[in-house]
């Protein structure tokens, strides 16, 4: 499954050992164990190189974070800078979306991340978006109930889509943000590398927040008035 | 309910006989009557001026439409032009939005317009908003099952808010674009006087269209994996 873009990196990522989970279905149900801790565990999957979840991880000790990315050209840079960082609440892993639900246990998480994901273009290609279906019934096994996805984009195509998925799924979508950056969630927004590069190209930057409806919220419609 | 701000306005809406609908209610269950025929029904609440609505019955012959405004400085002005167009297909009046289950029969509407409706910005009014829950029930009282709405404001806030009410009252989000004018509908679509104006000063225009969940897309989600 991974693919080799450069040499040595066996080498490197054996040196990261202590910021990287190399067997993660192992640690299925047990993530707590591998923080020792019984804290709220958010993943953010497509990590790149890993600037938002290094931040996140500093601003936030009392949540463990878990980071997925499948490049490990990108992976490496991650976890080599988040070594130096000694963050005993961050963990890396290179792992494919589509299979989380061998590496959580139902409910096991509170938190998903999806930044700057991967547009996929082409309609044929929908599938391969992380806000299809097939995706979010991967969320929808392993995020607690009252759990919640954070998605930011700068691809308006992909936003507009995707709001469209999540709200077909049954989920609702909140706190939308058609600009992010000259809204009120500026000034805690924490930028990834791709982010500040469009946004400061003028660009606009997407944001939801989707989560799961509960059971109070099942149905807000009035019966319909049927003529006698 | 009437607001008089013009002075002679009976006089004139009177002149206008061949386009208004005086009685709304009592032609609930019988507007196939008031057109004479068996085609669909298309709404726009908050008409305006009505450029939209005349340009959509002059375009689309084989549509009726149904202009609704409250203000009638706008809605003389929409009549005055309407009459000299000599449009079987389009009928004004003035009425509170809130109140068309009084006048349209359970199913009877095709299709709601909402073109720029006010945002009313504080969030203690938001019960006013054509895209809150309150009215969605009305609209769902009155559309066909399969039938839409078409929503469009150059009003961020308004927009992103109502993506969450539509999706949170169960309906689905579709075919939202978060730029009209630079997307594949720009060359269908009929702008407000309202809309020339802000776009012309470099506004975005939002759209989205927002139907029923039919039963056949009622559940896409898979059964949560339950640990064993």
């Amino acid at each position: 499954m991974r693919m080799r873009k450069k040499k040595n990196l066996d080498t490197r990522f054996a040196a990261c050992a202590n910021v990287m989970i190399t067997e993660p279905q192992m640690q299925k149900g047990k993530w707590h164990e591998v923080f020792s801790n019984e804290n709220p565990i958010h993943l953010e999957i497509g990590c790149g190189k890993g600037r938002f979840i290094m931040e996140m991880a500093k601003r936030h000790p009392d949540i463990n974070f878990v980071a997925v990315e499948r490049e490990e050209g990108a992976l490496i840079m991650a976890t080599e800078k988040a070594r130096e960082l000694e963050l005993s609440n961050l963990k890396f892993m290179s792992f494919d979306a589509a299979e989380l639900g061998d590496v959580f246990e139902h409910e096991e998480v509170d938190r998903i991340y999806l930044n700057f994901s991967d547009p996929w273009p082409p309609n044929r290609q929908r599938r391969r978006r992380l806000t299809h279906a097939d995706y979010l019934d991967v969320y929808n096994n392993i995020l607690r109930e009252t759990g919640d996805l954070c998605f930011k984009t700068d691809n308006q195509r992909l936003f507009e889509w995707s709001i469209s998925s999540i709200c077909e799924y049954g989920w609702l979508v909140q706190n939308i943000s058609l600009d992010l950056h000259n809204s009120e969630l500026a000034k805690d927004n924490i930028m990834t590398e791709y982010e500040e590069k469009f946004s400061s190209q003028g660009f606009r930057i997407y944001r939801l927040e989707a989560r799961r409806r509960l059971p109070q919220f099942m149905d807000r419609r009035r019966p319909v008035r049927k003529p006698e």
